[in-house]
């Protein structure tokens, strides 16, 4: 089951002429060779809702062509369940080996709107599905009851949850919750990187990041510390991350992994898809001192 | 100018292969005639975010060939500019009157943002531009300062705001100091049907309907009396449709208009977009009861 450890989600790069191909498969590349567990392709940070179909079929291919043996996963959300459908058909003839589906919203949904979404996916689904869980953009509020309503159809394998909570005990208490509600065989994976080291620490299977589909080496290092059991150093590298994720919460973590993207020269800038402007002068000086005060490296 | 009085919000109705043509030709023609001031084709009501280019360009041209006399408007959002501006490209090149535009969101947008989507419009745009407010589906809170800055861009005709203040008073001073910020030719257009006949009575200048775009008859009373100056009939009659605005509340005004058009006959169910499932079978005898009772009629 590859719906466990660290999880990449690399940026969709644009240029003036749409999608940069080249420079999201050298991004691809990198993150090959890494050691990460899995890549996620056309997640938020992967811009996928900003992009067309057939981007989003040739972003597949490319992910599944240039990763290697790591396990691509790509998201398929849309506003409208039967191009959410296209999408799941297109990843699957493109050979990735999951995906991940939010409900995405223009109009608000109800909970038995969600739920059919899921089971019209669930029953079209020859690959695992993760459920994503991001209330930020897609303004829908999960309760445990939807969860376990939806974790119950097949093909559900994972749920990427919003965080949780600051207090070491009540997230295990969270965790602990999440598996008395969900079947044995769908995993918790956290996301939020500021929650990486605490979720791991609580219980989650698993760690959705944004960073690590750009700069995976401190998230690799958080991994293995949980991994090895040893929660006091994941937090501490966690804690020595602090700047980097109060630059998340100023900003937001798409703008921040662009702007730190553009820096490194691993993407052109300005690299997000208009009207996302991205970070202007001022914060990008704050991104780079980070950057190099973090040591972080391309 | 054509931004005044009521412009009517048709639905865009689905059947199971996709878009019910005939069904939204019906709708239009229907409104032709009825007396309206407008019809804005593709508004959140037309479910313009579920559409592909295709679908919309189709839907625009329909519209402008089965208004007759009656100038149409659509709404050209999308979450990328680049986007945005193709389906401006179709709309000039169907013939449309002007173009409504929501700043849509998937991540949360800044000021420059939304400031820079309207200015690339803008400079692009050889028609009348409304600027559609709709927090409720684009999660964008405007403020002041950014509705003036977008109406002093060429091309921005009009503002659709999210209602009015309850109080009359505190709804007139609203309305009138939204005009000192504004240009003058710039007309203000109340939406949230609801608030209909109290901003009219404001000083609106028009009314952005929802319920117009299906059965008229009521909204086009309310407006003739608004223009009369009877602030009271006009009132009276909003508040007799009290049980109506009681259901937008609780269930939405899409879904309670979809299941109006349907009860009429109008439309085949189910009309929405999936994963909007549309209304249960008890919310549904709700509505067939309100129809009933309000007489509203095809």
């Amino acid at each position: 089951m590859f719906f466990t450890g660290l999880s990449a989600f690399p940026l969709t790069p644009f240029h003036d002429a749409g999608i940069d191909e080249d420079g999201f498969v050298a991004l691809v590349r990198r993150l090959a060779t890494r050691g990460v567990d899995s890549i996620t392709a056309l997640g938020s940070t992967g811009s996928y809702a900003y992009l067309t179909r057939e981007e989003r079929r040739r972003i597949a291919e490319l992910a599944v062509r240039n990763a290697g043996e790591v396990p691509v996963v790509v998201g398929i959300g849309a506003l409208r369940t039967s191009h959410v459908l296209e999408r799941l058909e297109d990843a699957q003839t493109a050979g990735v080996a999951g995906v991940l589906l939010a409900p995405v919203t223009y109009q608000a949904l109800t909970d038995e709107d969600v739920f059919g979404l899921f089971e019209d996916v669930a029953a079209a689904s020859s690959l695992p599905v993760v459920l994503y869980d991001n209330p930020g953009t897609t303004h829908v509020t999960f309760t445990d009851e939807l969860y376990a309503a939806i974790a119950a159809l097949p093909r559900i394998a994972s749920i990427k949850i919003p965080g949780v909570p600051v207090d070491p005990e009540a997230a295990r208490a969270r965790i602990a919750h999440l598996r008395t509600i969900l079947p044995d065989d769908v995993t918790i994976g956290v996301s939020g990187d500021a929650f990486g080291a605490a979720g791991l620490g609580a219980g989650c299977d698993a760690w959705y990041s944004v960073i690590a589909g750009t700069v995976p080496e401190p998230a690799l290092a958080i991994l293995r510390a949980a991994r090895a059991g040893d929660t006091a150093d994941a937090t501490l590298r966690s804690e020595r991350l602090q700047p980097l994720w109060d630059l998340f919460a100023r900003y937001g973590s798409l703008r921040v992994t662009a702007a730190i993207a553009e820096h490194l020269g691993l993407v052109t800038r300005s690299c997000l898809p208009l009207p996302i402007r991205g970070l202007d002068d001022a914060a990008r000086r704050d991104v780079a001192s980070v950057v190099g005060t973090l040591g972080l490296a391309a």
